[in-house]
């Protein structure tokens, strides 16, 4: 084991702080990445404050981590030191059940061993994520980073790119398909940028009148501002596919009514409590979809980063030093951030 | 135009009793209908009792219509006199828009014209449904009824089969798939003999232990009490497709829980209007899919009828004259039929 720097959450009220973690030596399949970067999702500030249940402290969040190999275990054929790698929101599964071989591992029947907060099989306890200056994860749950694409800016799509990536390949975004991506965040920006790569016409679905110019800017055909109620009626049943990246409270079915007949409705934030009950007979009348969707397994988001490579994505990304974490996830909670934060985890040993 | 003879409710809270109505003469692309058989759909009571917004009196139900064409128009091709034919929940609809086009006539974008409580483009005023003599129809909304198939018990078919007939289609019900029928009345009876003869595993989930030996009958492979929690626990994660004919108030996130990783639960019955709000953490967390479906397009339900055909599917009926259609509604409304009243219409003349 390697004692190596972190930065941690002690409890749900106390602000991340310098900490000292034991990372595992690298087993035979195993890979251990210096790392560079991390991107901050709203998940680690969640998860950090106990606002879902079940988070094991100290907790180290952290799961859109890129880096560089430094070390590789004896069995391991993927990788070799001095290699650009990243490592997403899982570090393993259970690789034998219908979901794993389907190379859906994000949604294994197990459960998927998340990066943070999961449970370490290893060294027992929980998993602790990126916001570290190194990680040591299986090598079939590493990502190579595709040449060309900047480290930093990258790290954000191990999750939000791949949140976005996956779903508009499940339903089928695409030339001659009308897409609409609900909330202009971190998910939502990533969702734009994938979607018109993709060849849809995408639209930007937002309660902001202010995000329309930034919204054409990320590659958005249009914009409709959801408080309006003109313009929603006016985009009633235009809609193939709807993102809603939406986590707050929301009239989700309002956004349904722009969806065309077989249209589906794909909800990616992390759902509130009080969602409102679906409107049954409109979906039974246009044979309407609501779904739910959930990153991506490994062999996908290898595939979403060779795709971002090929269409110039990256994440439009605020760089930020590591004590400024805190600070950071104020501001999140505020919506000022265009569109990730991504830590420079050089900065960690000076925090 | 035809005086006919009918039976019509003249207000909500009126029974249902003799009235004549009028029937326009062929067109050039119509087929007049001597109605023998009309199937009795839970639509029929909500829409004569006025408990759905806009019911037009004096109201004519009916929407399973089969019978025998006497005259055709001088532009028919299809049919002839004497043919064996049936008429669904729809006598028109646009035809130009895209789900017009793609056969989805259910979906209209205008809105398909109803059987009955429909526009009448032809007479003026609303349409009126089978509860009648005879009917013209414009050929394109005629089925025809294959040989073999006995007229009467066809009749609900071309509501309650269709039903469910097209989503089971739409989401690939088949041999390996395990899909759930939820609730054992008309539609529900039909949704275990259609799946059944599409290769699937079916499996009946109702509230009613006393329903099992019926459904097994009817060809379920086995049977979920769905009050029985350990039986339903058993279950979680089981199920590709659960087709859901419930009309009343109940906890759908409860059988969603039934669902597989990329499962879908598609609503068929009527909504209630205080159905619960979705669990959408585990819609995301398992990439499900929440649904609604209705009836089927035109040539959707010709191949249902020849498919029920070749695997000799008809609905289990119990045939009443017309003037016990009042305690029908009454006997529907305490689930006492078995599976589906069917009205001789030779017995409107003494009614």
């Amino acid at each position: 084991m390697t004692t190596t720097r972190a930065f941690a959450a002690q409890s749900p009220t106390t602000p991340l702080g310098a900490h000292s973690i034991e990372r595992r030596e690298p087993g035979p399949h195993d890979v251990k990445i210096d790392i560079l970067f991390c991107g901050v999702c709203h998940s680690d500030l969640h998860t950090a404050r106990g606002e879902w249940e079940g988070t094991k402290y100290p907790c180290v969040p952290g799961h859109e981590i890129v880096g560089k190999v430094v070390a590789v275990g004896a069995h391991v054929t993927k990788f070799a030191a001095g290699d650009r790698v990243g490592v997403g929101c899982m570090v393993d599964s259970c690789r034998e059940c219908e979901s794993c071989k389907a190379g859906n591992e994000q949604y294994c029947y197990a459960g998927n061993v998340g990066t943070y907060n999961g449970k370490d099989t290893h060294l027992g306890g929980h998993t602790l994520g990126g916001y570290s200056a190194s990680i040591t994860v299986d090598e079939d749950f590493v990502l190579r980073i595709p040449d060309g694409l900047p480290l930093d800016a990258t790290a954000p799509l191990l999750c939000a790119g791949i949140t976005l990536y996956s779903p508009l390949m499940h339903w089928h975004a695409g030339s001659g398909k009308r897409v609409g991506i609900v909330g202009l965040g971190g998910l939502g920006h990533m969702g734009v940028k994938i979607a018109r790569a993709l060849g849809a016409h995408v639209t930007m679905i937002t309660t902001s009148p202010g995000k329309a110019k930034d919204a054409a800017k990320l590659g958005a055909h249009d914009v409709i501002i959801s408080t309006d109620t003109a313009q929603m009626k006016a985009a009633e049943k235009t809609f193939d596919l709807l993102m809603n990246t939406v986590s707050a409270t929301h009239d989700f079915n309002a956004i349904s009514r722009l969806l065309k007949v077989d249209g589906a409705h794909v909800l990616l934030g992390v759902p509130p409590t009080d969602f409102p009950p679906p409107v049954v007979g409109r979906m039974i009348g246009n044979r309407l979809t609501l779904a739910g969707s959930t990153i991506g397994g490994i062999r996908e988001t290898q595939e979403m980063l060779e795709f971002c490579a090929r269409h110039d994505i990256v994440s439009d990304i605020e760089m930020i030093r590591m004590d400024q974490i805190n600070e950071a996830y104020e501001r999140m909670l505020r919506g000022d951030v265009k569109y990730r934060f991504v830590i420079d985890m050089a900065t960690l040993k000076a925090a």
